[in-house]
């Protein structure tokens, strides 16, 4: 079986908590000794597990960012 | 195979389009006709193909929104 290494570059944020535990938290992730990226995912407590998630760009943030303050959220 | 139906609500924008001509976008889907959820992923053109992504309630965006407000990008 394959093995994935990251490194947790820095924590920025949690978005939620599941009831079962689990954080949607935002980071900043090396993936296999590759430059860093930001990465948007679901993670056990003390990032023991990670579920599903998307590695995001510094300019796809800015977009992102963007959208949001134009959303009526 | 089991099958998923999506209906795509609205179509809030376009954070980036790959040199392969995917597009991640943020959309309000409704999956399997169950109340509509804020996505995140990457598509082919015209919508064609999925790939992966991740689903955000309103809460979710609002807590991201506020992390990117306070990061330097």
């Amino acid at each position: 079986m394959a093995e994935i290494k990251y490194d947790i570059i820095e924590k920025i944020g949690i978005l939620s908590e599941s009831n079962k535990g689990w954080f949607k938290e935002l980071n900043l992730i090396s993936w296999n000794n590759r430059e860093a990226k930001y990465d948007l995912r679901d993670w056990a407590p003390e990032n023991e597990k990670m579920g599903k998630g998307i590695t995001l760009t510094k300019d796809e943030l800015r977009q992102l960012r963007d959208l949001l303050n134009n959303m009526d959220l």
